[in-house]
């Protein structure tokens, strides 16, 4: 394969998380020492800032802020949740692309995202390769989903899942407190997957975790829901359930559906999210027992302080690794983690064809669950357990952290 | 002063924190190395377990698991919230109380808490006082609320401040991500007072916190609110704003309150707390921009994954300091911070008498609060940020924390 010499550009889409700018970091740092790369640009808000013309010149940047990047949660180049149309019905957006590729000269685009990100790096690919301009198009996963196929697990993901354990283990301890009882419900991010719910059950290997998991792989029975609060609770006196956001009914409808919800309230006022509702039902069924509601927020996707360290590295690897083989000529592929966990956990890179990863979701096997559809299996604690390995120490600023701050300066 | 030989009791009251169990672990190990101590009993769930008999002998639980006290957050005894009648009123409890402690030989009992509970330390030492039983009687201080008097702060108030200030920065970054700007409600703990929420503010510091803070020592009005949240929008095209869960209208009237929800809100369904009606009032007032209301729960309390090992270590240190002041002969007293912060922190221990500290709730200075009372002064950041120095390290199993477990062997 041939050199190919031109400017590259890097991007994030989607749902930030803890490690999504270690991954930035990785292309970027790759890319500054590559020598076929003339210039590296970040693309403001995703594939918009492309559309727009707003790119940084990270040959600009001090050495040190990019160093940062591994240290600080969310999206530093800013995100979006933009979808491009199909190429055959409307081509303008891609036509737009070209012609921002065409005027920096940009050979390279790494696009850091989850299953709709793939789709769009997958589209443009087949738009640069139809229209003769040689351009080699890398996917770095991302998603605190972890619902992307073809990989083993995606950055972002360890990092949400210990802190959805680690809070999980606390704040137990903290409903425990008084002798009256009490049951808690608490709400974790997950539209279509259990993934990062189900982690909260990691909590019980050290003997503080929820009594019951609801994710959306299963159905949720509001009734068979409420009868399995009240055992647990007839049997310690307390409950700790953990909920996906995504959890439905048999026939799909979401369980945090406001229409739904006028039905299953008996008329009462409504709370806010998911953990409220259900707090409300199990208040209204069980009587008595303190209830409380607890969602988790956008605290359990940034909460980089407590990010797994093995999660941080691999995020950074897998944007060496995106750098390193667009240069070795591949294209139209995402980074996929391929891991081996019978002898130690073992982790290396490979390549996936991004239309094969585009608008896919992968779900937790359901022999991953229980038969009762309210908890994990050893198998999913054996999958999860090396993911979440490793303290992630980060620099620190009047003991606060020290996030990484940008000049952003725009490309000529 | 004699030496005075006999049991000791130790016992936790009020909402817990991420550090109360490291006063206890205090408590414990000076008191189990006391030779003028026969027996170290917990009280299951405070007072409460004086009163029902409920002692755990700790005598019998394993060195490492009271070693391990200190890295575990919630009260490991249980606590309470019972209030002990006026004994003049009525007696039958303080009875009771001297029925055990006579049963136990009880002669030193440490009572860690808040407000309440040095009102209950308080009553208590002065009825066993009327009734010539020797006894002496220490309270530690704890609450995340820092609301008590006759002290420079309160153990477990570093360790929430340092959590919401962490949390203050993550999430503003993941707020941030979206190039539709968005307004971000943060509610934080403190009924009467705003220092855990003032704390939000050092967040700042470091380039990444809120721009506008609400607390009780201020009158709140929804307009002017939303006119301040309008002009940071305008001019930033973002807003960040921390709420302590105890804001109220001139009148006194709790903003979370649902009777005058009805009012505000026009005729709306109403949210769950204080930050979902506040992000309601911000939708309907602004339209168009993204509004999320976060509120941190019990999330707060119990983070001791983010302790301030200078918090950990200051509580632990109280609870020797109780130990050794009663062995001295000292009764009656609540352990006080004297710190200093002149030439870098210093702090030292003393003692303040009960009935000063008894029921009284000291609130943020108006002069640490900006003239808009919408933000915190220097003044409020010096003091704060010698508190949350130090990042505590705890021991992990399988990458997630490995808590105290106590055989709880009940008493003789």
């Amino acid at each position: 394969m041939s050199e190919l010499k031109g400017a590259c550009i890097v991007g994030q889409s989607g749902g930030p998380t803890s490690v999504i700018n270690a991954s930035l970091q990785g292309v970027v740092q790759a890319a500054l020492n590559a020598d076929c790369i003339t210039h590296v640009y970040g693309a403001a808000h995703g594939i918009k800032g492309i559309l727009d013309d707003v790119l940084y010149d990270f040959g600009q940047e001090d050495a040190e802020e990019i160093e940062l990047l591994q240290y600080t949660p969310s999206a530093a180049l800013g995100s979006c949740r933009y979808k491009l149309a199909d190429p055959d019905v409307d081509d303008t957006d891609y036509k737009r692309i070209l012609e921002i590729f065409k005027k920096y000269d940009v050979r390279y685009f790494f696009y850091n995202g989850g299953n709709d990100s793939m789709d769009t790096c997958s589209k443009v690919s087949r738009f640069m390769e139809e229209n003769g301009y040689e351009c080699r198009i890398i996917g770095v996963p991302k998603t605190i989903d972890n619902d992307l196929v073809g990989t083993d697990h995606c950055p972002g993901f360890p990092s949400a899942a210990k802190f959805v354990a680690t809070t999980a283990m606390e704040v137990l301890r903290d409903a425990q407190v008084y002798d009256t009882g009490m049951v808690i419900v608490m709400e974790v991010m997950g539209r279509d997957t259990g993934w990062l719910t189900g982690a909260a059950g990691l909590a019980s290997i050290n003997g503080d975790g929820p009594d019951l998991i609801y994710m959306p792989e299963t159905d949720f029975y509001m009734d068979r829901f409420l009868a399995e609060v009240k055992a647990v609770v007839d049997k310690k006196g307390e409950c700790f359930v953990a909920v996906s956001e995504g959890i439905h009914y048999p026939d799909g409808t979401l369980v945090s559906d406001t229409e739904s919800r006028a039905v299953d309230s008996f008329g009462h006022a409504q709370l806010g999210g998911l953990a409220g509702l259900l707090a409300d039902e199990v208040k209204r069924s069980l009587g008595g027992i303190k209830v409380r509601g607890i969602e988790l927020s956008l605290l359990q996707r940034c909460a980089s302080h407590l990010a797994s360290q093995r999660d941080v590295g691999e995020a950074r690897r897998a944007g060496f690794f995106a750098v390193e083989s667009a240069i070795a000529g591949a294209s139209d592929k995402m980074v996929g983690f391929a891991c081996k966990r019978e002898y130690g956990y073992y982790c290396e890179f490979k390549l996936v064809d991004l239309a094969f990863v585009a608008n896919k979701v992968k779900t937790v096997p359901r022999e991953w669950i229980n038969e009762a559809g309210n908890g994990i299996t050893q198998e999913f604690v054996d999958y999860m357990l090396p993911l979440i390995q490793g303290r992630q120490e980060y620099p620190l600023e009047n003991n606060l952290p020290r996030f990484s701050h940008f000049k952003r300066i725009l490309a000529k």
